[in-house]
This record gives structure tokens, C-alpha cells and sequence, in this order.
């Protein structure tokens, strides 16, 4: 077998890659060792930056998106006792995010590439690439008890944060930046009306909560809690009885409860590896890097870097100019450390961190109260919230 | 003897105060341990807010300061290869800050006072406040061999960070909110032009550096050197070589360099005591909080205090509104956090940390990238380095 770009992972940076790649005429192959139904099943991000959304536009898959997608134009934060509105529209000359889950733009993305015809090969175990240092990469897999070689002029790891792609990199070429915090997020996704028309971020002595939602009839709820802590010992009740906690009343006062048709534990985590490639191997999302959950920026930085990395094989294919391939970590990584600068922040300032110092509190309550008081301050926040604007590739 | 308001300390937050209260008609005595001498010869800031250069004005002592104080409108970031302006007047509407030296401040409001005959009691040892939590306080002092009572209404405590004001107040009634940083500044003064028109803070992988000023003809540098580091192992060549290894290339080659007329290290501290008040002793500037000099918010959160303390006497001895007086720490507290937090957000981002790690540094550095890139991030740094307004008091 053989194709220009082999793609490894079918989640939502892969496909989005894959759909930009075809619609160019730039001949692709995706290899993902689950099932499709699996990768459907995971639940993810539902906050869209507007560089997301018109690159989902751009990709010709934005028409369900674009009819059943809530435009936030803000949001709010409640901080013990007051509630500050972040006004997205107004503070950044009208940009605003989309709230469309994860899972919707897989599903479209998926439909987009089986209309196309494009190959996607699901079910493909082992997979591993070689020979990335050269100028015949390719990737070897087993599917169905055989094996087989899919030859390539490059190769896309978007296999996520536990994938094969950066574990193929020599351990010793790669630089690690990691934090990992004392805290993770149960997550509930409950078909109830969301408390909120806007996303809340609250900050409360008892921990974060986040009230977040799918579409106007499906919400999304977060509740920090120490990291080791289990999900069985999460009662439905018990989760409503503390997200009511720690909300301002008025919130708490109108939350819907019901049965939760999903619920679980996600660790925080800031992880960066330095470089993004290797030879012909170029990382993607969360191969590459991960975010806290705070501020929404996991799915959104994927996207990031698959437009970055459309567009230097766009001109590669082009023009022949493969000067840029060199080039792309260096690109990716100047917007991803703004963005895992914004989501350790927005971290910092909201959770309840059990080992801060009487100092420290204090700095990180001035910090939150100067930036929801200042108009620039509000600015920052809700410029890096719609997402600072992609890197040219010129 | 007696008077309204006892002020022990002849700094230029007590002498401020006291020619406030006298221009209101509110008698004052200043009680200091040291000669007026002494503490002119004391090497500190000079860089006063807007704030602070109203207020001078407001005092009637602003005449020298208005004919040599130099008006800046900005200063400049030096970071490793990059030099970025903060344009103070154009991202605040018009605001700048006046460099002017604090020992000029001092001189300036001890003419005043003498011109104004108010008493200053210089050389008075063993100051003691006594009864601040009765109707009836008053201060105890030894002078010319002799102990004196002073009977006040109310004692202001501007003696600073080691001063006897907070020290009488019972520990347990106090919280104190500290961190010491692993480093100090070495300062430089000379009789030589400065190296630019505006302040200059430059980051280097070195250390930090600052290129202040007193006038057109006096300088005033920093280098951030070890906390345990001796100024007698700084000759004055040593100091020239070492700022100039930490200054851009065209900042370096047109340094004037010549003998240093002072030389001193001093420690880099952030401190706030709360509450700010016990019965009727108010503690003003350094004596309630202590911030690094980055960002030289010291002597401005001095007189931002001597407003609040002013504004509330004047409101107390005109219109008997005693209530306001419990308010006092708590209005002092919010901009001083503010700018406590702004003081050690900028000592944060420009010095080198020794310990810090290798996330924490990726942070730091696109921390900093960010916020000079954006105009929302240049606008908080300059609407904080201008100064925040005064809380009003009402």
C-alpha cells in the first residue's frame, strides 16, 4: 500500500487533517487501532474556538455544526459571593466560541470522509512507523491477522497522549515539560436543561466547578476532587448535593438534576514535548502536548497544529517548498505555550490548591480580583478564552 | 504635651501625612528616632505614580518637583534579543509616572514643614505607643536625656518595616503574609547621564538588570545578585562589566560609565501584616507592607496610604464621622494586594530563578511572550506601573 500521508489516530485531528488533506487532492490514509463506535464513545471538549470553527468551515464540515451549535458570545465566573461576566463578543471585537461537542465533530468528520471515499482503516493493531529519519518512511500494522506496510511521504501521529507516534521518537532527541496537579474532574453528563445559558466557572473554598453543556438540552457538570479519589463513591445525589454547594445561590436554587448517562474521573494534567517531529514524523495534538480542562483548550490546540501542518504540506505539495517542514514545531509550539500558559492559569486561579502558602492565597485572590475588576485584565482572559489568533506559515 | 494626631517616623510617608493634616488644620507632631540627616541620606525610589505626584501637589510641595521631576511616558523591557516598549501615556489615556528621587520627596516636605513651623522631634529615642485601644492613647519618648508623653487622638505608625508601630501591636492579632526571594538587588549610583531616556528592565539568562535615574546627570543601576553576596566583592569595574554583559548591544555600548557614589545590596522581600490598625495606632507604608522594588510601587503604596489615612482624619475632624476609621485597613488592603501582586508578578517574570523548574520556566517565558505580544497584556502592565486608582472613601 501506498499513500503521500499516512495518518495514525481517527479522533477529531487526524480526521480534520485526513478531510483537509483529500479536499486538496493530497492522497491519505488513516490507521486507528480502535473501532469507530470507540472512538465515538469517548467524551471529550465541547468548547470551539472561532479559529476551530472556520477551519471546520473550511474542511466543508461545519453545515450540522453550523445549524445545532450554541454561539456563546460569553461567560461567567462566580467567585465566592459575586458573579463577573466575561463579555467574549465585547471585549475582543466580536469573536465568540461554538459549544458543539467533540464527539458531534467526530461524527461529522467521520460522515465527511466516508462520503469522500477516503480510507480509514480502523481496527489496525500494532501499528508502528519507520524509517522516519529517511526518505521513505512508512508504517507497518496488523489488521484482520495480517501484516502490512503502508508506504508514505510523511507521517501524522495524531494517536493522542498514550499513541505509538511520540514513543517512536528516540527518547533522548525529546525534551518533557510536565506539571501534573493534586486534583482531577469528575465529570457528569446528565439529558437535563443547562443551569446556565453561558458556561460557569466557579471558584468556591470547598473546590472548582464547572457547569458546561452539549446543547440546550444536555449538560455537562465538573466537580474538582482530589486525585485519587473513585468514582463509585460518587452517588448521583452526592454530586448534585455538592455542585448546589458550591454554586451562588441563584444557580443552585434553579440547577435540574437527573440520572447521569455518564460519569467519570479525568487527572489534570500540563505535559509539552519538545520538538514535534522527527524526520518525516510530525506530532499532532495531544501527542504532543496536553492541557488542563480549564479554559477548553485540548481540542482546540489539535486543531491548531493540524492547520499549521495542512498548510506546510499544502505548499510542500504545491509549490515543493519543503523548507517549511522544518519548521513546523518551532510554529506550533510558539501558540501552544501561550495556550498551556492560559489553561495553567485559568487552573491556578480557580481550584483549591490544599498546599498554597497564606502568601501565595493571597496573590492568586489579588490576581483573580485585578482581572475581573480591569478591562484589560477581562481582555486577556477573553482573548486567550476565543483563542489567540494561528501562526502564518509563509 | 499634646496634639491630634501623634506620627511616629519622619519618612516621607509620615512627613506627607503630617503636612496633609496641617494644611486641614489638623494639628500634628512627628516623632523620629534618627537626625534629619540621616534620613535624607537613606538611597530609595524615584519613581512616584500619578497618585502620589497629585497628592504631592495636593500638599502644596510639588514646586521643585515640577520644575526638575522628569515626566516619563514609558519604559522599556530588554528580553534576550527582543527590546519591547510600554507606552504608559498611550495605553492608559494619558497617565505617565515622574522620576524623582524619594530623597528629594523627603527634602522637599521637610522645608515644607519648617516653613509651615509643625513640629518635628528629631532624634527621639525609645518611641512607644501606649493605650491605642482606649480614648485616650499617647506616646512615650526619651529626648535630650528626659522622657515625654505626647496625648494624642489617634498615632499614625510611618517608621517602617523595623519601626516600633506594628511591633506594638499584640502578634496574636496579626497575620502576616511573606515570601523572601533568593536574590537581592546591587545598586549603583553615579554621577554619569543614563544609559536612555526612559527606565530600562532587561531579563538576561545572568540575572536581571535595571537602568534607573534620579536627573539628566545622575544614574541609578541594579543587578540581581545572590541573597548572600557582598558588596565588597563588587568593585565598581566589576559592576560596570557585569551590567553591560546583561544589557542589549546597543544599550551596552553607549553606557556612561564613572565612580559610584553609593553602592549598596538590599534584600528582596514581599510582606503584608493584616490588620493594618489596632484601636486607634494606623500603620502606614513600610511599616504595615513591603514590596520587591520591581515594578517601584514601594514608596507609591506609602502615599496611598497617607491619602486613605488623610481622607478618613479629615472626615473624622470635620463631620465626627469616627465609623469610618475601622475601615481604614481594609480600604489600604485592596490596592495594596493589587500591587503586591503586580510587584511580585514583575520580579516573577524578570529575574532568574535558580530552583525554578523546567515547566515553570516555559511558563514564565511565554507568560511574558504573551503579554507584551497582546495589547490587553501591555495594558495591564502599564495601567498597574502607572499606578491603580486610589479606593475611594466614603
Amino acid at each position: 500500500m501506498r499513500t503521500q500521508v499516512a495518518i495514525i489516530g481517527a479522533g477529531p485531528s487526524g480526521l480534520l487533517l485526513g478531510q483537509l488533506l483529500h479536499n486538496a487532492g493530497i492522497d491519505n490514509v488513516i490507521l486507528e487501532r480502535q473501532s469507530g463506535d470507540y472512538v465515538l464513545g469517548r467524551i471529550r471538549a465541547g468548547v470551539l474556538e472561532q479559529g476551530m470553527v472556520d477551519l471546520l468551515r473550511q474542511a466543508g464540515v461545519s453545515q450540522r455544526m453550523d445549524a445545532e451549535g450554541l454561539v456563546h458570545d460569553g461567560f461567567e465566573l462566580a467567585l465566592e459571593g459575586r458573579q463577573v461576566h466575561i463579555d467574549l463578543k465585547g471585549l475582543t471585537g466580536g469573536k465568540s466560541v461554538m459549544v458543539y461537542g467533540q464527539t458531534e465533530v467526530t461524527r461529522d468528520l467521520m460522515a465527511a470522509r466516508e462520503a469522500a471515499g477516503a480510507q480509514t482503516l480502523y481496527n489496525a493493531s500494532n501499528v508502528q512507523p519507520h524509517g522516519m529519519k529517511t526518505d521513505a518512511p512508512y508504517v507497518t500494522f496488523e489488521k484482520d491477522g495480517e501484516t502490512w506496510r503502508l508506504d508514505c511521504d510523511y507521517i501524522a501521529g495524531c494517536d493522542g497522549f498514550h499513541g505509538v507516534a511520540r514513543q517512536s521518537i528516540p527518547a533522548d532527541v525529546l525534551s518533557i515539560f510536565e506539571r501534573v496537579y493534586p486534583f482531577g474532574w469528575l465529570g457528569v453528563l446528565a439529558d437535563t436543561p443547562p443551569v446556565n445559558d453561558e458556561l460557569v466557572y466557579a471558584k468556591h473554598e470547598r473546590g472548582f466547578a464547572l457547569c458546561s453543556q452539549r446543547s440546550a438540552t444536555r449538560s455537562r457538570y465538573y466537580l474538582q476532587v482530589p486525585a485519587e479519589e473513585k468514582v463509585e463513591d460518587w452517588s448521583d445525589q452526592r454530586f448534585w448535593d455538592e455542585l448546589k454547594t458550591r454554586l451562588p445561590a441563584p444557580l443552585a436554587d434553579r440547577l435540574v438534576t437527573g440520572p447521569s448517562i455518564e460519569k467519570s474521573i479525568a487527572p489534570l494534567r500540563s505535559f509539552v514535548v519538545e520538538p514535534m517531529q522527527f524526520g518525516r514524523l510530525f506530532l499532532v495534538g495531544d501527542a504532543a502536548h496536553i492541557v488542563p480542562p480549564t479554559g477548553a483548550k485540548g481540542l482546540n490546540l489539535a486543531a491548531s497544529d493540524v492547520s499549521t501542518l495542512f498548510n506546510i504540506l499544502l505548499k510542500v505539495y504545491a509549490e515543493g517548498r519543503t523548507d517549511l517542514l522544518e519548521r513546523y514545531s518551532e510554529v506550533c509550539l510558539r501558540r501552544i505555550w501561550k495556550a498551556e500558559r492560559f489553561s495553567w492559569w485559568m487552573t491556578s486561579m480557580l481550584h483549591r490548591f490544599a498546599d498554597s502558602d497564606d502568601f501565595s492565597q493571597r496573590i492568586t485572590d489579588s490576581e483573580l480580583a485585578y482581572f475581573v475588576d480591569s478591562e484589560a485584565g477581562r481582555t486577556t482572559i477573553a482573548e486567550n478564552y476565543v483563542g489567540l489568533p494561528y501562526e502564518a506559515i509563509e
